[in-house]
C-alpha cells in the first residue's frame, strides 16, 4: 500500500524513583514513592526518552507543486498496553502544502510548543529526563501542548526565516475558549532561534518563550527563557532552561538544568520555586534502536515554602522505532 | 504484507452554524449556537462530506470460486482525535463469498440502511450536507444503521436483480431484541431501484423504504419514500427525499430537499413536521483528494408546534482518502 | 514498509447455549441462558477457537547476532466491534534477542501461562471449547495470564531444554503486588514437557503446573496437573486436564476432559467441584481460513453443593488469519 506509512516507537525503561516531597497527592504511585525508593518500569513518557506511539501518515502529490498530507498518531503506555486519551492524542490532522507554505486542520502540537521543544532539544534529548520535566516548569503543567479544532498556517522557509500561526475554534458553551499561538524563527544548518507566544483565553493565561539551539560540532546546546502571564490569582511564572549534548561515536551524552519561579501578586504570598538537574546517555545499536540511561533530580517548593516534590529518578531503557 | 490493506479517510471542514430553535437541549455545543452564529471546525460527520475513518480489509482466494474476506473499520472525530465507540464502529465482519453470494458475520450496516443510502446518494453526496441530515428524518435519529451480532446473506447479481437479508441475534436478558432487515433491488449501469425493510423488535419500530437513482449522463438524481410504523406512543413517520448531482469537469454540484411528518395517533397531538434544503459543491484535486463547500438549512417542528431546531450551517472543507 | 508487519485474526461463530445452574449472577447474558436455550453469535473468545485480534510486530537485525523486536496486539470482540481493555491487551512489548536468549519488557503472557497453554494444546485446540474453559479450572478465573510492567528472560534452546522467568514490578501503593513466574521445559519434534510456577503476592496465591504434549503421528495428546495454593480463606485447588487431537487430511478432530476440586481448610466447608467435556472439529479451507464446530459441557458445584453453572454450548464458526 503506497498511500500510507505505518510507523511507531516503543520506549520502555526500568529504574528507581524516590520522592521526599510532603505535598498532599491523590496519585497512588507518587504516594508509594514518598520517602521510599521504588523500583519500577517506565513507559518512556514517564521515565524514558519519549512516549510510545504508533501512527499512520502519508502525502499525495496533487501536481502543480501542491501536496495533500495526513497524520494520525496514537500514544500509549507500553508498560501496560493502555491507550492514552483521546485515541489520536499525538496528532489527527490533514494538510495542504505548496509554495505558499502549509495549511493544517485538526489536532496537532501548537507552534508555541514547537519553540518550547527547541529550547530543550539538547537538554537530555527532550525526554522525560529533561531537566524541566515533572513540575519544574509550572507552565509545563498547565499549558496545552496541542489544540483540538485547530487551523494552522506554516510559512515556507524564507532564506532561513519562518513563521507560523495557530487558531483553535471555540466550541464550548458558556466560556470563550478560543486559543491562538504564533512563532517566528530563523534556522540554518547549525543554529536555530525562535520566539513563540500562546494565548489560552479560557484560562486567562498567556505564554511567551524565546529559545535557541547551536550546534558547535563537537557538542550542541539549547536554551530557553519562558514567561507565563496569568491572573492575580494564578500568578506569573519565569522559567529558564539550558541543555548540552555531546555526541561520541555511537554514544551521546547530555546534561541539563532548569529553574522556575512563580510570582504571586496577591497579598503576601511568597514565590514558588522549582529546579531540576538531569544527565543522560544514549548508545545507538542502529539507526532505529538505542539503549539509554538517565538521571533526573527535581525539587518543587510551593508559595508556602513546602517542598511538594523532591524527586530523584534513575532509569535504563531501550527505544525502538519502526 | 499482501494479506491486508490499510485504508482510511480524513475529512475536516471549517464553517459556521446558527440554530434559532427553542427546544430544550443538554448539548453544550448546540446551546452555544442558539440564536448566535458560531464559527467552528467540523469532523466530516457533523458538517462535511463523510466521517473520518481508518480500517483493515482483505480477501483470500480459497479456490473453487470461494473467497474469504474481512473488514475492520474504526471511525473517529478528526477535529479532536477521539475514537468513536465501539472501536470498530464502522464495520467488524468476516465473509465467505462464492457463486452463491455472500454470507457475512459480525457488525456491519443493515441492508435497509443500504437502500436508505441509495435514496440519498445524489443528495449532496450523502454527506452531513444531505437535506435529511440532523433531524429532518425522524427515523434517522432512531433506526439502527448497523446491527451487532448479525448474520447476513447477500445474493449474487441475477441479471441486475439482487436481494439481501440481515438477522441480528437477541443477546439481552429481559427484552426480545432480535432484529432483521431485508432488501430487494435492480441495478444496471445508469439505474438502481430498491425496496428495504427493517424490524427492530426491542423498540417496536418497523421501517420501510423505496429508493431509486438514475444517471442521465449530464446529471443524476436520487429519491426515496420512507415510512416508520411505531406504537401509538411512538407515532408513525412519513419521509421524502430528492437529490440531484451535476458533474462539470473536476467540479460536481448538488442540491437536495427532504421532508418528514410524524403522525401521532394518540389523542389530539398534532403532527410533527421537518424539512431540509442543502446545496454543495466539490472540486477534485485528485482521485483521492477533494475540497468542498456546502450549505444546509434544517427546520424541525415538534407535535406542539415548537421549532425545536432551525439551523443553518455553512462549511468549506477537505477530504483525503488513503 | 519493511519494518513492521500488520497481522490479525477474525473469529466468529453462531451457536446455542443453555445454563441450568442456579448460582446468582449479575451477568445479563448468563441470566438469559438460565434454563433456556439461547441462540447467539460468539466472538471467538466466548464460543469459538480464539479471540479476535490485530497487531503490529517486527524485528530488526542489529548485527553481531543481536536483534531487537516489538509486538503490539489489540484484542477485540468481533461480534460488536468493541475493543477489549487495555488497548494492547494481547501484548505490548519490546525485546532484545541474541545468543544469550531474549530479554523482554512490557506487558505479555506469563511463562506460567505458556505451560498451562501447553497442557491444553491438544484439548479442542486450546480454544473456548477447551474442556477447562469457563469455570472448570478455578485458577482459570483468577490467575493473571499476563503481567503489566514485566521484565522477562527466556533462555536459548539448550539441547532441547529451555527455561524462562518473569518479574513484574510492584507499582501500587498500600499493597505489595510484585509478581513473578518461571518455567523449565524440554522440547523436541514430537514431545514437550514443562513445569511452571507463578506467585501473585497481592492475592497470596501460588500456582504450579506440570504439563506435557506428545505427537504420536496419527494423533497427539496433551495433559496437565495444576495446583493453586491460597490462604485459608481462599482454599486450594487441584486441577487436571487431558486432550487429544486427530488430524485427517484437511480435518482435525479433538476432544478433552477437565476436572477440578477446591479444598477449603476452614471449618467444615465442603469441597467445590467442577468438570467439563468438550468436542470439536475444524476443516481448513486454506492455511489462513478454517471453519469449525464445537461442543462444550461444563458443570460447577460450589462448596455448599449448589450447581452454580451447568452449561451446554454448541457453535459453528469461521476463523480467518491475515
Amino acid at each position: 500500500q503506497s498511500n500510507v506509512t505505518l510507523y511507531g516507537r516503543v520506549d520502555l525503561s526500568v529504574g528507581s524513583v524516590k520522592d521526599d516531597g510532603t505535598g498532599a497527592t491523590s496519585n497512588d504511585l507518587v504516594n508509594k514513592t514518598r520517602g521510599k525508593t521504588v523500583t519500577r518500569m517506565f513507559h518512556g513518557g514517564d521515565g524514558g526518552l519519549t512516549t510510545s506511539r504508533w501512527g499512520l501518515r502519508g502525502t499525495e502529490d496533487l501536481g502543480g507543486g501542491l501536496k495533500a498530507g495526513f497524520q494520525l498518531e496514537n500514544r500509549f503506555n507500553a508498560d501496560t498496553g493502555a491507550s492514552q486519551d483521546p485515541y489520536f492524542r499525538g496528532e489527527s490532522s490533514l494538510s495542504l502544502m505548496g509554495g505558499f507554505g502549509e495549511v493544517k486542520l485538526g489536532r496537532s502540537t501548537t507552534v508555541y510548543d514547537d519553540v518550547r521543544t527547541l529550547g530543550q532539544s539538547r537538554d537530555v534529548f527532550n525526554s522525560a529526563f529533561t531537566a524541566s520535566a515533572n513540575g519544574v516548569f509550572k507552565s509545563g503543567g498547565d499549558y496545552a501542548s496541542r489544540f483540538d479544532n485547530k487551523i494552522s498556517y506554516y510559512s515556507p522557509n524564507m532564506g532561513g526565516f519562518y513563521a507560523a500561526i495557530d487558531y483553535a475554534f471555540d466550541e464550548k458553551a458558556g466560556v470563550s475558549e478560543d486559543k491562538h499561538a504564533l512563532k517566528f524563527g530563523y534556522k540554518d544548518k547549525a543554529f536555530e532561534v525562535a520566539l513563540g507566544h500562546q494565548n489560552e483565553k479560557d484560562k486567562k493565561d498567556k505564554y511567551t518563550v524565546l529559545a535557541a539551539m547551536y550546534d558547535f560540532g563537537s557538542f550542541s546546546m539549547s536554551g530557553s527563557i519562558n514567561r507565563r502571564s496569568g491572573t492575580a490569582a494564578n500568578g506569573d511564572d519565569e522559567e529558564y532552561a539550558l541543555g548540552v549534548t555531546v555526541p561520541m561515536g555511537a554514544f551521546a551524552f547530555s546534561g541539563g538544568y532548569a529553574y522556575s519561579k512563580t510570582k504571586h501578586s496577591t497579598g503576601g504570598a511568597k514565590d514558588g520555586k522549582a529546579n531540576g538537574f538531569a544527565l543522560g546517555m544514549t548508545y545507538s545499536l542502529s539507526k532505529r534502536t538505542r539503549v539509554y540511561a538517565g538521571w533526573r533530580d527535581v525539587e518543587v517548593k510551593n508559595a508556602s515554602g513546602v517542598k511538594t516534590k523532591d524527586e530523584r529518578l534513575y532509569a535504563v531503557g531501550v527505544r525502538h522505532d519502526f
